[in-house]
């Protein structure tokens, strides 16, 4: 599979938006609350289930579905939000565990 | 740079969680919400900001720190999530995209 | 109209939820989830439009229509998040004007 | 106690960022923006509690606080953007509920 690779998949939407003349309503303002409204939309599945229900809620093919569906569009939207600030995600992310693993060194402890 | 790549930092986050005897917590409901205030927090940043302002939000250094850092935030928690609930982050957007290819055909349109 | 104020609503709001067996469901933490939910369908409307735009949202119908459901679903959500939690809202806002009068002195000042 | 009513919290509302000259900010866009980010703020204090918990928050002293804190962060926003867009909260929330009353007849029924 040659295009499952973050830079591929960016490549594509941007591509995607131009194709449309999206790029107008693409500014990183506009993109980053897409992204929180998306998350918001994965959330809502989550609301009323108890945590138990939340772990199971893949044995459901029509929930499964909105998992993957909302999680693609989450990841579009920090993919777009991510080129049009010219910030490399996944460096980005081995950045930050890198700081966290001195923030919070090894052992239990409780999240709060 | 070996560990740039999606399932290797997914793999880096989870030992990160087990290593603190977070997994109790980390229940698909909760990360979900997680993933959501960390959007939230990246949004945050551009609330009071212009289109035009937000266009040159990179250009003040301790700005940039901070949206590459929630960028990050964003991130780790849908890998997380997309981990917990066995969903491929990589599959489930090119899958989108082909699904959008057929709903959006290309051409100009405004977005509402 | 006798049942306009914030009270008389909070009351309606929680025999509403008793009439269909919903307690269990309201927690404060599924209550909160749903109010950000409810808070991003609001903002949702909002995502593609220029500042101009967002400032004629009302002239349109069918987006006014949508603008008052989705304030009332926030307000819905943050009236019973706040009686599960035994919060009195307007108390609780009028203590906080209180306290940003002393934190932010009345003259221009950007917003950040 | 004069000013513990909705319209009179608008009104204190207005005359504090008049008086620090915010109104630029205060499109409607931003205000639901930044409605969402405090929701979020709120939401993040339940994020890892199980349910049992998150019913004991207000036992916390300085969970209690930051709770009422945001409860008010929440309405200030909310009221804010109903002034801008000429929305009456407590109508639109009356209106909404008689509407809901419509759509799910009293009776036990699921949350979904």
């Amino acid at each position: 599979m040659t295009d499952l690779d973050v830079a591929a998949l960016q490549k594509r939407l941007m591509e995607f938006a131009a194709a449309r003349e999206w790029e107008p309503y693409h500014t990183p303002k506009n993109l980053a609350m897409a992204l929180m409204v998306e998350a918001s939309e994965l959330a809502e599945i989550f609301q009323w289930l108890t945590p138990e229900q939340s772990a199971e809620v893949m044995t459901d093919p029509e929930k499964a579905f909105r998992v993957r569906d909302e999680v693609a569009d989450v990841l579009a939207y920090l993919l777009q939000f991510a080129e049009a600030c010219g910030v490399d995600v996944l460096a980005a992310l081995a950045d930050k565990i890198e700081r966290n693993e001195v923030r919070f060194p090894p052992g239990p402890r409780a999240l709060d």
